[in-house]
């Protein structure tokens, strides 16, 4: 399909929906410092950790009642910064600004949105490249390995610091998905309800093959340094092959197909040479070079192996005793498109919440955008966060 | 499903099945020089090559009549030894030893196979390792840009050398394919049946990618040295990224499932560490190590860059223009969990020849092996490669 029919299909689609346009404005990014000692983090590897600083963000405001609270899990490559501007004419606005603001699905005018960086992160919570306290040095590989809960661990003490008993809400996409997964399993009396998007309960072989290839690329890099990288040059080729690995498996083929097709930069036809040629292939030179100015190579592999690992089935023996655990109500969101995360896998959470009871709700949405979907302009996913997300404050008294 | 129960499965699926059990023996490989001065080959990016060296095999005997000639074409990492054995007590057998040899499908006693290593290779066949008459030196990157159709040429030299007028048959998988595809196009009166196995008449932007990553990956190796590692340290950690990467390609997320799992190489639990863990993750620095020992770094960079360039389309303004030019007959077949070279693209080509008036077949056969089913035992494949030759070998009076 043309890119012309592909905007009059959108168009069409879009008639009866008329997103919010309110920015949340401008959002003041703040740092706590938890798990001090002695009350330190023991991680799933056994060892501890702390204190540790967090970034967060919020939007909105925490109602007298506390119950309004939703907290937005960032995936494998975001931060907090979920929503708004951090100055007044910035460029970019938050990763999820489209689906968080004033009359937005996740209205801030409502509710009072929480997104903090992840533990392990590059974007001010506590990382690789922090000083490792017994150094002085950046910690590089010497930091731990964090898991999936031991992130969420980290987002229970960002909550209690709040104040905040109960969550509404927790959510997120992908590797935040993973996390707002296992939120209410850690915690069941700490969250009403769940939106797992774009999610698993443990990532398949192929999707822990590509994370194992982009670790090979960042350590392989010569400038990687053993991960010691920090003031000399980054592993700046290992790490844009691990992007343009990660693109790929975000955009489904189709939309591959449509979005660049075989066109050559020079019309006139091959150059028949090892240049990038293919639109498809200047785009992923792009998105490789604009990563590596902005992620930190350790904190990737951190992240993909806290992804790789993530596995409720592994933990709790079966996916229904997982789920057992869990006192939330559930939104489960799939994209047919999705070969990262694969609709099926999203079946397996929900045919195991439905057996062992619990109040699940699923939706496999119809889109040729991919993993990618839950980050785009999607009316129908934001009409179901939307219904779903005010129907729980309805329904959920969360004290 | 477990392994032990694909086993039963397999073993059903092939009780009224009997390959050919009996190998092609010791096989000799051959070299011949063609398109030397002043008859150098002009290539389709403008420049001329020659002389060109070519490595050959062949199996069973040319009969008197010249008309039961079959050529037989490699895939990326191929070679000219399709069947047999180099020597006795070889442990490896050639590529495609479960199809070919005496009383197998493509059936040695009938039929007289030839397989050559295509124009880039890095075994025995003219390539970037080999001397610049220019220079002395390696070629590196200074070998010409070559194309699906400059590989063709050179094997239809091959073929006039062999003097055979007219092939029965040609056929190939992936990059094989391809080729068998574009040879009724080029030389229509030099072949008069085609099976076309696991290929496209262009590469999916997806598939560009995949191709794209990895060389990006080999000419990111510092050892890489702009192409002139001769003698050097070799580009392996690139070339092993781009093989893993391929690997993946090759393999369908279904049978990843069953061949891999999740399954962890130490079975109490997590290491907590980066080192491959997971039976995926050993697999991949398996299959990437043993490659840079037989593969030519440079070769991978020409090889996929003629995939990406192959395109009928481009070439012939239409794909039915393409096909109108062929006068043999096909038979296509794809493989339903093929999702490097989907059944879409070869039922694209199969709907080109009906509509141009060609005698064409087509099998989507069902598999979970993906695009690898070509080269694995499949029985069904089989039974339609031998039907289909066999058949051919009746129909079609080459002379």
């Amino acid at each position: 399909m043309a890119e012309t029919d592909r905007q009059t299909e959108a168009a069409k689609f879009e008639a009866d929906y008329t997103p919010g346009s309110a920015s949340a404005g401008i959002v003041q990014p703040r740092d706590v410092t938890l798990a001090g000692p002695p009350d330190e983090l023991t991680l799933s590897c056994g060892r501890r950790l702390g204190p540790i600083r967090v970034r967060y963000e919020t939007l909105g405001t925490l109602n007298e009642a506390r119950d309004n609270a939703v907290l937005i899990i960032h995936a494998l490559t975001g931060d907090a910064h979920v929503a708004g501007l951090h100055a007044a004419g910035d460029a970019k606005t938050g990763w999820w600004d489209i689906m968080v603001g004033p009359g937005k699905p996740i209205d801030t005018d409502k509710y009072f949105v929480i997104c903090s960086n992840c533990l392990g992160g590059c974007s001010g919570t506590t990382g690789p490249a922090d000083p490792n306290p017994a150094t002085g040095r950046p910690w590089g590989l010497d930091f731990p390995i964090i898991t999936v809960e031991d992130m969420v661990h980290v987002q229970r003490l960002l909550i209690d610091h709040l104040g905040i008993e109960k969550l509404l809400c927790v959510t997120g996409g992908s590797l935040g998905g993973q996390q707002a997964l296992a939120w209410p399993i850690l915690y069941p009396d700490r969250v009403a309800t769940t939106m797992v998007i774009a999610a698993a309960a443990r990532l398949s072989p192929q999707a822990i093959a590509w994370n194992a290839i982009g670790r090979n690329a960042i350590v392989s890099d010569p400038d990687f340094n053993g991960g010691q990288f920090y003031g000399g040059p980054l592993p700046r080729r290992g790490l844009a092959i691990a992007r343009m690995i990660g693109h790929i498996t975000y955009l489904s083929e189709e939309k591959m197909r449509w979005k660049f097709g075989r066109q050559l930069r020079n019309a006139a036809g091959p150059a028949y040479d090892f240049s990038s040629e293919f639109e498809v292939e200047t785009y992923l030179d792009h998105q490789g070079n604009r990563f590596v100015e902005r992620f930190d190579a350790n904190s990737y592999l951190y992240f993909t192996k806290a992804m790789d690992y993530f596995d409720l089935v592994a933990q709790h023996g079966t996916l229904d005793a997982a789920m057992a655990r869990a006192s939330s109500r559930f939104l489960v969101v799939s994209f047919t498109t999705d070969w990262l995360f694969p609709a099926y896998q999203s079946r397996e959470i929900v045919n195991a919440l439905i057996r062992t009871g619990k109040r699940a709700t699923y939706a496999n949405l119809k889109t040729d955008h991919g993993h990618d979907a839950f980050l785009l302009e999607f009316p129908e996913l934001h009409r179901i966060v939307r219904g779903f997300l005010d129907e729980s404050a309805k329904q959920c008294r969360v004290r």
